[in-house]
């Protein structure tokens, strides 16, 4: 393809409104345009990164005996009134009205048009198993879409859905679906983690979430050093040391003066302790009402967690003044001892470990020293309620430490039990002719996100490297010397000899200066870039110039194109796993 | 592909609302299932018709240099204002408010998508010319969505948008395209036609449907015998015979009573005379305003051409017996003589042409006998008015005749012009620095109803019968005694050495008995079958049938995977062509 024919105009400046990495480089190499606010264009150079990711996840779950069907992008009300979702679901879900006042829904996602294909098709247990995909637009109204591709409104998503008789075979359909992602990943050449996460609104007794390692993601991901235990932040679990037990008798706290000390490092600070040797405690409001937690003064809240242990599914820390004045309460200065006792308390199991900490005294400009948790305080719940950070002990093998990396997910894979299938009576007759409903799987990936997870792991300040599997083509072949018949002819050559090899190639045959040529291609961040110049071709070379490693050589013209070819194999290329 | 694994079942009953033999067999072959009025979900199996198409698409439209890119299926308003779309598009144009408020529409077609995002990437001649793919949900809220996929609201479609500097560059893009659709129906193996349409709301001096021969066609097209002239019958131009000049002097026409009849037929039976010899005076309202038309007594009126030669946008024939009243008319006996002026007359060019007629007399009860039409009648235009017909003259060539099909549109290339490029400011400098608008086309095909026409094409009361570039599977491969040991070897061989050759062979492995899977097979109408059972196994033959001509052959077992591949080939499979 040569580049005055393709549809490619690359940004010097980085539009206002992008923050991170990916967002800035698909604008800058022309990749997408937005239309509004989280809705973009794809433009051909995005195009063809898509299609090498659909055809991957396509080739991967074919092989896994998945079936890909299409469903429609709007929905019926009726089925989501069906699942109970259309009461449920905020106003991320866009609903919509047909000139005959029907209301419709854009599809965010496609359990109810799955579960109805379904129950429709499935009689006996002989019909099961089935797992069933598509690539369609989503639509998810954001309320602040940001990130470009990462968090848009508009975007493009792989989901799959898996029916099966028990809780056996769904489990069973899962691992299937983790080795296919875990594949997939791969193909994809990304450094990734599947990793345990919280299920949120979706439910399930457990999924995993596909992290894409890189400094820019949203998530904070913990994984063990010693085992194969890796986990979401929010989902975490720590190796915790056993309750505290007092030897005798514990004489009880003493009230000291902190005035104007509230943070718990002015207290500490203030006492001369650690941090750590002190506690806090937080007022939140969950689903309205008011909760507390105690954890550890140097350690933060898991929000996640604290919902969990309270039954929660709303929760909001508590900030209005006029919420502590009405209980007597005085932020900054809140503490187990004298806490009203119909506000619940959760109390972390580091807290209940500690021998012997500081707290706050429930009075204004006092705290507590000698705090001995197991002996003082009245946990309405323990748990761990402190979110998990590097170093942490690891509870599964209860030997490794944790390890602390960001990460962007890019595809989920859930557990769904009969929510669907139960609401919306997708049932099977089992061998005794009983009926029995449908075990649920829910699988999904990002398309975009995975193209924008890809350039977040793979970029430098000059540009995108993409990953040889994904790029949307495989060499850039830069003509300095667009009116040299020679260089012409010597680059015409090496083009058609990549494209005999199932090379794909742009070709630069622009105008532009060679610094320009140079910087783009950069930019573009194709795997290798071949230049051909009237100077280098005068020594019978073409240069070489590997975009990740930044390696360059001169080559013989005549064995440029086996050289090319057997630097992209070492990137990947052709590889079973490409 | 096992069937036992595959999703797929068929129905024995025709769903109520299918009259067309695609929906029925698309319906029977379980390969859609209705979500909603005009809503699909696409099954396995027509996902791989789709898949199929799509290729063939992408793999012309980019031999012909087209770019693939990818547009949104919600669309923000802003663009639709500034092309005037937002107002002038009817309902069929389904719009929806985000949460913050903001208008959106959901795409029907992507003109002001497109032109937006060339307006922004285009500055000079130099980066012209430029033609624009995607394939993409799109939605129309048609009023009455009926016959399956021929008339969705949801729907796939592949639009294509060319960009060029001027009228014949323009042009020269739109015979591009012309070719590169009749390469893509010759390669799904359809018989089809481009034909001469009319343009409707999108504008443009002439533009060509690709319709697809069918029986059950929604299209009347004309086709001549002896040149290629071939159009839409709302747009076909007839080769007129010059009006007809007396003599001498021309007799007064004479008043005759005709109590009681009406019709054409009742007034030609009742004087004694061919209808051919009558003239029809039909009252409209076009715009709001009453028009007449006068025709042969033996034709129809073609609205479109009348629409034409009013400049009229609406067009309502005039029932409501007050429109007659309040001029003086009567229904029935309206005639060119003693017409209210005001009254614009648009005569047929044939009327013109009679050398005599019988036509109303604009009294109660009577007509005129001997109205010589060039002496008595005064139109406000001569126009073709009347419908083609089969045997009607080609105007082009001069010599041919008509001859009438019905057609199914599943292509249709526009020349836009500049309508889209001025409303909304695209423009390019040319090469003396002067900014003018680009020249547009835009090009659609439907890619579910190239399937469903490929079904009304290829189909018998049997089933479907696929051809083979756009078959979902080339062969059906049917195990007649799955329990037997020796069949399930000879079938696992054959399936193993059909995948070899790239053919795809879908196994029917289900318990059923051998006259479901031979009806099944046929109804799914894979080109070819081929049926093992343990009797003629015995016999060490597979039996071969031929899903079109219906011919059936016993092969030796060894020989069965080369004979299947030779008679696929027979079929068009692996042809350049293909």
């Amino acid at each position: 393809m040569k580049r005055s024919r393709f549809l490619l105009n690359t940004l010097k400046e980085t539009p206002k409104e992008a923050v991170v990495a990916s967002h800035i480089l698909l604008a800058r190499a022309g990749m997408i345009k937005q239309v509004a606010s989280g809705i973009y264009t794809y433009m051909p150079l995005a195009t063809r990164v898509l299609h090498k990711i659909e055809t991957i996840i396509r080739e991967e779950l074919d092989a896994a005996g998945c079936q890909e069907l299409l469903m429609p992008v709007v929905q019926p009300a009726e089925l989501w009134v069906e699942s109970g979702r259309w009461q449920e679901y905020g106003k991320e879900l866009l609903r919509l009205k047909d000139r005959k006042d029907n209301d419709y829904c854009l599809g965010p996602t496609h359990e109810e048009i799955i579960t109805d294909v379904v129950r429709r098709e499935v009689r006996s247990y002989k019909d099961l198993p089935l797992n069933l995909y598509q690539i369609q637009t989503k639509f998810r109204d954001e309320i602040r879409p940001r990130f470009g591709l990462m968090r848009g409104r508009e975007f493009l998503m792989k989901d799959a859905y898996s029916f099966d008789v028990d809780t056996e075979a769904a489990t069973a359909s899962y691992w299937d679906m983790h080795r296919a992602y875990s594949r997939i990943f791969s193909r994809c050449k990304l450094e990734f983690r599947p990793v345990e996460a919280d299920s949120g609104a979706i439910g399930g007794d457990y999924n995993h979430e596909f992290q894409v390692l890189a400094r820019s993601g949203e998530d904070l991901v913990l994984s063990c050093g010693n085992c194969d235990y890796a986990a979401n932040a929010e989902r975490c679990e720590i190796k915790e040391a056993p309750a505290y037990e007092p030897a005798g008798a514990v004489a009880d706290p003493r009230v000291v003066d902190t005035p104007g000390k509230k943070t718990i490092e002015e207290v500490a600070g203030f006492l001369g302790v650690a941090p750590e040797a002190c506690v806090k405690t937080l007022l939140y409001q969950a689903d309205g009402r008011l909760i507390a937690a105690m954890i550890p003064g140097h350690r933060e809240l898991n929000e996640v967690a604290l919902k969990r242990a309270a039954g929660a599914v709303s929760l909001e820390i508590a900030v209005d003044p006029a919420l502590f004045a009405n209980r007597g309460l005085h932020p900054g200065f809140l503490g187990p001892i004298d806490f009203p006792e119909d506000i619940p308390l959760y109390v972390d199991a580091a807290v209940m470990a500690a021998p012997e900490t500081v707290a706050g005294a429930n009075q204004p400009e006092k705290h507590l020293v000698g705090v001995v948790p197991a002996a003082h305080v009245k946990p309405t719940a323990t748990a761990t309620l402190r979110q998990a950070v590097e170093g942490d002990g690891c509870p599964r093998c209860g030997k490794g430490r944790f390890k602390a990396f960001r990460g962007i997910e890019v595809g989920h894979i859930f557990r769904l039990g009969t929510k669907y299938s139960e609401s919306m009576n997708a049932v099977y007759l089992d061998q005794n002719g009983k009926e029995r409903p449908i075990v649920m799987g829910c699988y999904g990936i990002g398309v975009g996100r995975t193209m924008a997870a890809a350039i977040e792991q793979n970029h430098d300040e000059d540009g995108i490297i993409w990953p040889v599997s994904i790029a949307p083509f495989h060499v850039m072949l830069l003509n300095l010397d667009v009116k040299d018949e020679q260089v012409l002819g010597a680059v015409d050559g090496l083009y058609a000899g990549l494209r005999a090899k199932g090379v794909e190639t742009l070709v630069d045959d622009t105008p532009q200066r060679p610094g320009f040529k140079f910087k783009d291609a950069d930019l573009i961040g194709l795997p290798v870039q071949a230049t051909v110049g009237a100077r280098s071709l005068k020594n019978g070379v073409v240069e070489i110039k590997i975009r990740r490693s930044g390696e360059k050589r001169a080559v013989p013209l005549g064995a440029a194109v086996d050289e090319i070819v057997a630097e992209l194999q070492k990137l990947g290329w052709g590889s079973p796993l490409e």
